[in-house]
């Protein structure tokens, strides 16, 4: 990895949704979406040299800290769609990356990612100075969808509460609860009526603290206005740690 | 679809296993397997004209009743493997489909399933004599496991039983809960350092009665026999309805 003319700067993934792995109202589920995004991300960085495998030369490992979706509608039943990501933004401390969602060869919506590189033995913010030759990718290419705001807490004396344990199935090779699991929490704090007639026109989670087998944590969920069908969700542990952040915005379905 | 030797007997689909889909352990998950299962499945039964548009004209649909994995190991993180599947036998009510699990070019693995054509409207049993075409797409390829056994139900003096409530991301594009909920229910049931000293070495459910969102189950697990690392899990409804059956069969890590 020397010249900066030889690092790819973008990378496009290929799907196609299937039926076997469609929601209740046969389109991608977030969960889904996410975990092929997590997947593009690693194999870019694998491309470009500063994967899970560079990382741990030093110790470190990535750990996804913000992700914020923002679609028209998601990709549904026999229907091709494709992930293309780039870098906006990196410093020693963390890296911005985008994605584009298409489908059916048209533009449906964007994702923006936080990723944190963590000291796998302390779990601190680890120094990415090693691997300064990233910079050298940064793309000029924008993100159309806005940065994630602070998400607000649900207030206590409006919020539904769902309690959870943390099982062997929720658990990923880190031996922490996987993204995908935290998704489906937040999705699921929703009944399934209200996706049959709004579709998640945008969802904003911040990764705050990782959780383990075993551990039982309370989801609570509260509208931040009604009328729009704007929600905030918090995963949290009995006392009072807080695991993630989501606000999740519908829209109605026309 | 006339000649029956312009239809494809054998269909192999190759994935890639990678980190951010892995276990805790680092190995492909069973609910992941079984997801790749249905999907092999589901593109083989299209294109002997069998699949999911086909039926669908008479108004019925493929129901999963019994899958038997059984598996020297799982494809480890940055492997490649594929799944084969043929069909062992149809008659009239059901269908025997059986796959061949392959990793880094070696046999790893079989699964055996058996499909059920139900009447979407009345959630009966359909008559498959309209697409009896199948049978002479039936393989004379025989696969070396022995057929899912009768499983015992968990006795209730030395049961473990967990709760929970089908929510929104548990509801397939049927309405019903999913078969890799099923699958995960099953292997949560287990703690996970056991995962880490003993692998699956075979899994058996049969799927009994559909469950649908907001239902409350019990998942209710005991040793069939402890040396063995042999367990039976039930989940059922509070009235007592059994949804599935799981006799799972572990053996130490070498």
């Amino acid at each position: 990895m020397t010249a900066a003319e030889t690092l790819p700067t973008e990378l496009t993934v290929g799907y196609r949704m299937t039926a076997a792995g469609a929601s209740a109202q046969g389109t991608l589920p977030l969960s889904t979406l996410v975990a092929d995004v997590i997947q593009v991300a690693t194999d870019h960085a694998n491309a470009l040299g500063v994967g899970y495998s560079r990382l741990i030369e030093d110790g470190n490992s990535w750990v996804l800290s913000r992700l914020t979706i923002e679609v028209d509608r998601m990709p549904r039943i026999n229907e091709d769609y494709s992930l293309t990501t780039w870098i906006e933004g990196f410093n020693r401390h963390f890296s911005e990356r985008n994605f584009e969602l298409r489908a059916s060869g048209v533009t449906i919506g964007y994702m923006r990612t936080v990723w944190v590189a963590i000291n796998v033995a302390t779990r601190r913010p680890a120094d990415l100075s090693g691997i300064s030759h990233l910079q050298s990718t940064v793309s000029d290419r924008r993100c159309p969808i806005e940065p994630q705001r602070r998400i607000p807490s649900p207030p206590a004396d409006m919020a539904d509460v769902y309690e959870v344990i943390f099982r062997s199935s929720d658990i990923d090779f880190n031996r922490h609860v996987t993204t995908t699991r935290y998704m489906e929490l937040a999705v699921d704090s929703l009944p399934l009526e209200l996706y049959d007639r709004a579709y998640t026109r945008r969802f904003e989670i911040a990764f705050r603290h990782e959780a383990r087998w075993g551990e039982a944590a309370r989801v609570i969920t509260a509208p931040v206005d009604d009328d729009a069908m704007d929600y905030v969700t918090s995963v949290a542990l009995a006392d009072g740690t807080q695991l993630c952040s989501v606000r999740h915005t519908l829209q109605p379905v026309q």
